[in-house]
């Protein structure tokens, strides 16, 4: 590795690490953000081609962006052990592609409203947040599963039961799953119901016991994840408060020790004076 | 018991401990899901034969294993002690009713959908949850009782007043309980509240009440539920954790016990030296 | 107090306390619960003598029921010291009121219903559930005075601008309170919102606005109140859990104080033996 | 300063400080309330110059009344110190402002219905439920942040594809992120799914995970709020009864240590006495 080029990636780094780069950043992407909210107004349509020279602004700024922040690392591969970096990459790298057919229009739109995200990137706090998400989601994988399975059968009923009624809502498993999410979230859903009974009188309980079951899973989930956290943090804390009491204790024990021991060694003198050597005890007793 | 006998079970605990075997189990049970969710694809009806076939070969696989895993039990009895044997035997051998009849059709279609409960019955997370889920039942039996009782009180007065209204809303008492119940999940209350107000203007107090008083009671029970279940958590860890403690503190009583022994003896042997009885102390002094 | 009536009053309680007649009541209410439903149906028009009769059994029995548990009391004061008994009291006599006249007929049916309300009182799992209840509303209440200034507050600003636009929802500022109720609950608020956002473009700042108020307020209520409960049972538990611990250091520290004395005594002992009165110290010392 | 001033500030700080004075003032705050409700009621239009008289008496009252309170203080910079009173002084004040043209009508009626928020400002203890209140706004902060982005990424994906099939709910970015709040309420967020459906027959999937997304940061968020104000509390709760074990177990430690001492004392006494110097101690061993 040249002199030379040791110069430019520390420039580089200096740069990355600079608060004010950050700062920068950080404005071209809300920057980038209002261009995007800006293009849904159709009275912009009139500065059509100040948003477009905006629009390769920010697209240009993002690549010399990551970039520098590549050319700051000493090797190329540890740029993209950070999921984030490889994240920033895929965004900025895809923006690139020419968007010729009016096909790729929509997509490369799509591309450019994603770049919004890199604001998570950017703000410790979020990228925080984000990863304190993530990690609750597997807490939740077996009741998703047990969820699904609920969703399921009840889909499965429902599709053969109700099909006749009301095909648009019930007529595959996959829309009577959908209908059922809708009563879960209970948006109109007597109407769904009012509309089966005519043909199923009994069909009020298949609703019921469904919104029951989900309720009662979901709130069992709830209160499973609320205890599962805070049995962690008041361990972490137990632990933490425990050790001061538990190591004052783990002294005093010492201190009593030590006592045992002087008292032992007083009482093998006080034998030894008086002569006697069928009381004399050992030093290390206990 | 032959031993040629014995070797047969041998064998089929050895099939049923298999993983391999408790995959595919698992596997075909997807199957059979699928299989239920495609016959609700009207585009499925080509293939007709097919899915009879697969439905079958699914029904024999499930016979086959069930009997395996009886077959693998010392006595039969064993097998019917746990509930999930039970349940997985009810839903094979019912599936197994020959339906000619067009009634039948329905009652064996709903049949087979059960069987992908048989996937909560081999997966352990499942089953575990499942336990759980049970278990948390009986806490809120009696809030469901009174929750009942306001249902009833509320319907039985809905009915009286607003039968006259909207007979399909408020007909009998029974239906007053769904229409209470939709509007205790919110959904279109206000309908309903604006079509009796125009006969008793007074009606928004019945409403009103009715939405604080399940709210008030749902959102109590919520709170003691989470507190039930935290207490209990809380005092299995502070006895674990207090345990640790307790134990330290106990062994240091004991260090402290042996050292007054000690200078109990210490104490006689100076005395014997002194020749002095008056001031002379028993060794089992506390 | 004659020896005649003393026998009766012990007979009376002793049929007051006799499950049998406990289980009696609780199975006369509930048919006179499924009395009130019965009514509902217009089909038991047709039973309409025997219902009559029914219910004059059910209330002679609920009189004799409530004079045999008066007469059991030492004297009459007490039984109307207890609040359920006075509820009971009124229930059971407002209903021997005769219903001649229509308009009465209403109130009588409605009293009848209250009777329900009985099956609280005579199941001490129920009665505690309420008391528990009861005990947590006086904690809600600065946050419903809060909350019910800030529906005021949006009411009046809401009918002053709105009214013109839906005299129905925003005429006063009573219903303009029922409908902000009614947006509280998500209940086809944006209906309203689009309503008023033709004339006041930015009404839909009045209604976010007020749904987070709301909500932010609901849920540091609902959290403040968990908390509060936790807080008093996690205190219970520490008192609970502490004194078995302090106990035991406690004791420790009397072992150690009596070790203490006994080292004072032998101290002097050897002092006294030294004969050496300088360095004698007192026996209590600490 | 005259001491004639002087008597005048005493004056009013004791009519401040009076318990009669205070009581006044919160119902004169209730009547101006009144009032206002009265005034949306058409009815009263007939009492129209009372009412203008009375509000005009009231506005009188609160002038005066603020006057008190700020010739209470010994500088007026102190009144303005408290925010409190920087809001009451802005609500009299505005008040005042004569109200001629048509449209000052409606923001001098706005402005007497802040005036009910001067209830707040009188009674401590909503006072403190509304510092409460602001205290737990920046805890929100990050998680409000990265809700804001998901709606802004979702709006925009909205608009861009949905805009065709129903301008009114995704014209443009600030309609759909009205939309989506509105789906995030699930209200009638079914219809806004089918007609978009209709042309996107995938568009399910974008209400789903929204559906899913902000229901679940939601969720994480409360989770997370609710733990953060316990683990204050626990806190606090651990350190108060931590401190009356540890005490305890710091005096036992002390007792032990003195007791340690005085074996000291006790085995040089004897070693002296033994003449040995060889095996002698010094007395602050440890």
């Amino acid at each position: 590795m040249s002199t030379y080029f040791l110069t430019w990636r520390d420039r580089f780094e200096r740069i990355r690490a600079n608060k004010i780069f950050e700062a920068v950043v950080i404005a071209i992407i809300i920057v980038s953000a209002l261009l995007i909210g800006a293009k849904t107004y159709e009275e912009t349509s009139r500065f059509h081609y100040w948003l477009l020279a905006l629009d390769m602004a920010v697209t240009v700024f993002f690549l010399v962006e990551i970039v520098i922040r590549m050319a700051a690392e000493k090797r190329l591969r540890d740029f993209f052990k950070q999921g984030w970096n490889v994240f920033d990459f895929l965004i900025v790298t895809a923006s690139l592609i020419p968007m010729g057919e009016s096909d790729m229009v929509l997509l490369a739109r799509l591309l450019r409203i994603f770049r919004v995200l890199r604001l998570v990137s950017m703000i410790p706090e979020l990228r925080m947040l984000m990863a304190a998400l993530v990690k609750s989601i597997p807490r939740m994988g077996y009741v998703a599963l047990l969820m699904f399975i609920i969703f399921y059968i009840y889909a499965a009923i429902g599709s053969f039961l109700f099909a006749g009624v009301d095909d648009y809502l019930w007529g595959n498993i996959a829309v009577s799953m959908l209908t059922l999410f809708r009563i879960a979230t209970f948006e109109d859903w007597t109407d769904v119901m009012y509309a089966t009974q005519e043909d199923f009188a009994w069909s009020w309980l298949y609703y019921l016991t469904f919104i029951f079951l989900t309720a009662f899973i979901f709130l069992n989930m709830m209160i499973g994840i609320v205890l599962d956290v805070m049995q962690k943090e008041s361990m972490a804390i137990e632990l933490e408060s425990g050790e001061g009491e538990a190591a004052e204790i783990q002294g005093l024990r010492g201190d009593v020790r030590e006592l045992h021991e002087q008292v032992t060694r007083l009482e093998n003198l006080l034998i030894q004076q008086n002569g006697d050597p069928s009381s004399r005890r050992p030093t290390d007793e206990s």
